[in-house]
């Protein structure tokens, strides 16, 4: 039996939003139906709804940052029972047998990981988020969310939380870390409670100073403002590890010049130009550049965890669905503080 | 007694070479005096020479590749005794406490390195490098080379062998790893060659197939060539582990993707112009882009005692020193297989 959802959509390219009815699958045998309570504005959803990455699949329901309740499970399910605080990231499904997908780093799915929305899956049914008031999905790609986790502000960790969590793990941030986190914004604030858990020293290099309170009551131990002439050459060789969260251009190479001997300098945003630098920035310390994108089931699952042993949530703005558009303009803006995230029962 | 060597000398910038005397110092306790037989011509000579990465110290003697005889050492020296083989490469001193030095990668000495030759030592004296008879060079910083190893062909492993040989070993070359070497002249070659004698899967990225004869001798198992349509295109994916040894600029964004989920790609050539990429090259495999520089001393011995357990040398074309300044020209055109060296009894 199918389910008719209430959604928030987006008919066509840039479009306001508006309700309508998607139709949910009925449940396959490791399916689980969740009611939505919360959804997070990802600063992705605006580049979706408005083509600026590629083409949109239209109408679009964004949405990738889920948590709520299940109300339904298939025949075969064993992770989850009807009740149970669950939430959904980016990706709903993938091959679940190439190499990346047995390492549990399904993001790098070699037959491409189906997305939460904007996507079509291995059936080729368009899949629609979490602007909506119920979602099926296979129980394999669906997380528990803590209990000591209020699900409004754990929405947002399942893109932006793990989408930071996941290289501060990879590139080994621990006690002996100096970290630097640029960018304050969705992304920035949960970089810097990750990496102040993990033990690590946390500078901030933000535009200005406008966020350093917020900054240190996260766990930041130094607060820099590009803004303020000199920043960058104060802070050469300081850095293990910086998390680039911006989607703006930096001065790379100037940036890259703070890092220490095998520092490396991770981009999670994705800026829209090309980044340039010079090698001997590189070469001169044995610095490396590099990139990451969310991160796996099973790390996701582990950033939660860590998440609820850390008290650690995203600060968020919860909105109703007629706020939407007008919260889009604010992330552009970079006014808001960190994470708009909707409150379904208002759709 | 301070020691008058010939020396193979340029008075100004891009002048011819001629010959002069220079002064070697009066042995330290820990110092050991080397009469040099050959010395490698490295692309980084005709830059210093020109001045193109900064202005240069001049009269300048050039040479970082430097073979010999140890022919007088101090009197605290332990190290080395009167007859050994030794090599000398990129640098002759460093402050020895800093936190790289202690891990023997004094190539990243905080205080700076003393450089073989176009340099200051700590003592405020210009450093002058292996175009000449005699080098005195204390004993910590002096390798020794072993006595399988011909003198002309290991002369260039002090700089084009510990190049390519350190980021191969830094980034874990092993007989799981598949490795691409772009560029097949003096540091190119090494590469392969290590690489292949490290167990790894080599593919060759040249220009043109002009050498792909002598990179199957090499130890590469493909060879693939920029001049022949859709090559980077077939290489999707493909690598763990890509050392760019070109200084020329490469499609750096089409070369990245080349690289397999967590690959990197390292520069050990130092291009003139900045390298831009698209970050989603980089983010959509967690891809790395990275610098290596030389290698440390430890290191620097472990590469000479492989290259001799593995039969490893340079191809090199000897040449009298009347013949340095055509040389250079021809490396300047890429018109050598693979290193030219300095028979230094002629100069």
């Amino acid at each position: 039996m199918t389910t008719q959802a209430t959604a928030l959509l987006t008919p066509s390219t840039g479009a306001p939003f508006e309700r309508g009815s998607i139709t949910r699958r009925s449940l396959n045998s490791d399916d689980v139906l969740i009611e939505i309570a919360y959804a997070g504005i990802c600063h992705s959803d605006i580049h979706n709804v408005r083509d600026e990455w590629a083409p949109g699949i239209y109408p679009m329901v964004p949405g990738h940052e889920i948590a709520g309740i299940v109300t339904e499970v298939g025949s075969d399910v064993t992770k989850f029972k009807v009740g149970d605080r669950a939430g959904v990231g980016c990706f709903v499904d993938s091959c679940g047998t190439c190499g990346p997908c047995r390492a549990g780093e399904e993001q790098f799915c070699e037959q491409g990981a189906v997305m939460t929305y904007n996507s079509t899956d291995y059936d080729g049914d368009v899949t629609y988020g979490g602007y909506s008031t119920h979602i099926v999905v296979k129980q394999d790609y669906v997380l528990h969310i803590p209990d000591s986790l209020a699900l409004d502000s754990a929405a947002p960790l399942l893109c932006a939380g793990i989408t930071t969590y996941s290289p501060l793990r990879h590139w080994n941030a621990g006690p002996e870390s100096k970290v630097a986190v640029i960018g304050m914004g969705g992304l920035g604030h949960m970089a810097v409670q990750y990496a102040h858990a993990m033990g690590s020293h946390v500078t901030v290099i933000s535009q200005t100073r406008a966020k350093e309170e917020d900054g240190k009551r996260f766990g930041a131990d130094d607060y820099r403002a590009m803004n303020e002439e000199g920043t960058l050459k104060a802070l050469r060789d300081s850095f293990d590890l910086i998390i680039n969260t911006v989607s703006a251009d930096i001065d790379l190479n100037a940036m890259l010049k703070t890092l220490k001997l095998d520092g490396t300098l991770v981009f999670v945003g994705l800026p829209e130009n090309r980044q340039d630098f010079t090698v001997f920035s590189l070469t001169a310390q044995r610095r490396s550049l590099a990139g990451s994108n969310i991160g796996g089931i099973r790390e996701t699952q582990e950033m939660l965890d860590f998440s609820a042993e850390h008290g650690i949530t995203s600060q968020v703005e919860v909105i109703d669905a007629d706020q939407v558009d007008e919260a889009y303009e604010r992330v552009v803006n970079s006014d808001v503080r960190y994470r708009f995230v909707i409150d379904v029962a208002t759709i």
